[in-house]
């Protein structure tokens, strides 16, 4: 029976029992986490080869570069070509940089601040400059133009990815300077987005010059299963029809294919944007860690390589995605209780509570020994106006603490929308 | 006999006989390279253990962190100890990042400019500002100020480091934000700083409150002989004595330890400057590439496996100073052409032609094969005043190479002197 056709006393009733069942969990003192899209232990395992791929006897480049020296700013040839294929983009357009795509990104937007983009005054002079953010979404984008002091305004995530009516009107303000994308197996939703929602995204025609798309394509090899696949168009690609490839910068990184800690990320741009990057780059840096890249050019030789590999992690996480499905399935569905997604792909489940629920329902884990990704994290200002959505990170945790922190989750969620039915 | 004490006519003389030997270097059709502080092959391959010392069993930080996985930002425990012996400050006093020192620093200035520092207006919005260059000093510092539009000034180098006196003097101008520092075996001098002039940078009293020392110690532990060494005071015990330790921020990395395109590099800096930066760092990235600082830790338990380490580096690069030395004692200084240093560390050795012959000398060398720094590049905007500065790489070519192009060298400093001594 759905809790909105039962009666107070019934809820009465179910709320007594829920109690009951919560004490149960709190009284086992549970330390649980399903807070962060982190791989777990057997994952990291998969890419072991990768710490010893590279060898004294065994460190040139394919161009014959010596790894170990000085030298360079873009990256290793090879590792500009996988990524090339990665992106769907010629290599001359990537550049290889370090662990973390997040440090490509903070950047672009520190020298928009600072020096500013393609010869636009710096965003700091602009006065007020605002971007926008398809929510939910990725906590750490929105922070980077938090940090900045640029405002951050939420666009609504549909089915097809961003609310593009919004985005287009949106862009005809001049101080909105960009838009945060994951636009495949989105953070959190799982969402990927349509055809028709890039082909609207590359003819963007925004009032600023320096308008940026960032484009973190950070899920996009991660599927979940073979013969389920989300795919998306190339919004480089793309954007060239419009010879708008100048507001385009797109974003990926090995960091849940090999090793999350020590992996290398990769940038793909227009000439023109490649270009200016580069420069920056070699005022900034003795050039990118070689000898790592050349580690996972020696794990990958192709796209294809990479597609096995991934399949390895696919049957790992895919019975954890199901044990959170399932739970979710078999003990909330059928009291009427939130909604959710079944993503193809990616790192998470978003979980739609009753509104006005989502901050009680983590309180409620949180207090029995189980941490989430704080409620309304995915929202610009940690503000989901309709306080609604929690993300649940299934990767991380063994699959017996992961069945039993669902477990909790579940009960956690009736009872605060049981309190909520009950406080009206 | 002197150049000066020559006739006319004798210089004519040499000339005749000084453009048949350069024509003998050209007939040799050398591809000669001088120019980068690069360690050579043999430099590299004492370091190659690093390359697998860690494996698959033995992935755990001092701490018990999976150094594989996300997490952390200033870095595994045991290299913050290890470079807090370096510097000679706290561990709690260090963060370490990747591969490139130059990317710490690029950043602070970056973080100045953009929202400026501990609370101060970002430089972006204070007019014109400027930074202090002791020159000869290393160009890809002056190149990072130089960048962003900052007023690069040419501050005079001593025997013991820069000119204090003109320092003290300018750092009471607000709009004069820092100094840029090598304090031991300087880029390209090799001069190391005396106590005094450690002292009074240490209590300098800027007019600007976001003025800050850049103190790269980039060849701290780079000795090249056991029974000479030189020492400098750790400027930020010597700050704190004054209350300045808010404008100090230090430098170092392993690039001229282990491998230059794959180390870890170190900064340290005051309590309130390591939160701040933490707190930026926090927003930038995913935290620093944890596998390669464990790789680092294994080599080195603590600073004495360090100074190990450097004296197998030392003995190979001792014999190339010793070359470039020899040469310049026995062909140039009979003659009484130009002056050099004896470093008795550091990468460089210092070559300062007769006033205005320093452009010819390179010209000279260069057309010949042999590619020097560009002469001039140790100064702000590349201008020596005396056009008398050129820094020597010799760490990089094999030993035969070294003394081919130095000879190829000595003839191109005394043609260009001759030619000018003629031209007078």
């Amino acid at each position: 029976m759905k809790y909105t056709e039962m009666s107070k006393q019934q809820l009465k009733e179910e709320l007594q029992l829920l109690t009951k069942k919560y004490q149960e969990f709190k009284d086992m003192q549970l330390k649980l986490d399903m807070s962060r899209g982190k791989p777990s232990a057997s994952q990291l395992a998969i890419s072991d080869a990768i710490l010893t791929s590279v060898t004294a006897d065994n460190t040139k480049t394919a161009d014959g570069t010596e790894a170990r020296n000085y030298g360079g700013v873009d990256g290793i040839p090879e590792m500009k070509s996988l990524f090339g294929e990665i992106f769907g983009v010629d290599s001359k357009n990537v550049i290889i940089c370090d662990n973390s795509s997040l440090h490509i990104m903070f950047d672009i937007i520190a020298q928009a601040m600072s020096t500013g983009l393609a010869g636009e005054t710096p965003w700091v002079m602009q006065g007020k400059v605002k971007f926008l953010c398809p929510s939910p979404g990725y906590d750490r984008h929105f922070a980077v133009t938090e940090y900045f002091g640029i405002e951050n305004i939420m666009v609504p995530m549909t089915e097809n990815g961003p609310d593009m009516d919004m985005v287009e009107e949106l862009v005809k303000d001049p101080s909105v300077k960009g838009i945060w994308c994951v636009p495949k197996y989105s953070n959190p939703d799982g969402v990927s987005y349509s055809d028709e929602t890039v082909r609207r995204m590359a003819a963007l025609k925004p009032a600023a010059k320096d308008f940026r798309v960032m484009w973190d394509n950070a899920y996009a090899v991660h599927h979940l299963y073979d013969d389920r696949r989300d795919e998306v168009l190339c919004l480089y690609q793309e954007s060239k029809k419009f010879d708008n490839q100048d507001m385009v910068l797109m974003f990926a990184s090995t960091s849940k294919i090999t090793h999350p800690g020590s992996g290398v990320s990769a940038l793909a741009a227009s000439d023109r944007n490649i270009a200016l990057i580069k420069k920056r780059l070699s005022f900034q840096t003795i050039g990118p860690d070689k000898v790592n890249q050349l580690r996972h050019a020696r794990m990958f030789k192709n796209l294809a390589d990479i597609d096995e590999h991934m399949k390895k992690h696919a049957e790992i996480i895919r019975p954890k995605f199901k044990i959170v499905l399932d739970a979710l399935e078999s003990e909330l569905a059928p009291l009427g209780i939130g909604r959710w997604k079944h993503p193809n792909g990616g790192y998470f489940i978003s979980y739609y509570a009753p509104k006005g629920c989502a901050k009680r329902t983590e309180a409620l884990c949180k207090e029995a020994g189980l941490v989430l990704t704080p409620a309304g994290a995915a929202y610009p200002y940690g503000n989901d106006p309709m306080d609604s959505n929690i993300r649940i990170a299934p990767t991380f945790p063994p699959n017996d603490e992961l069945q039993i922190a669902i477990n909790l989750f579940c009960v956690a969620a009736r009872l605060a929308y049981a309190e909520k039915l009950l406080a009206e």
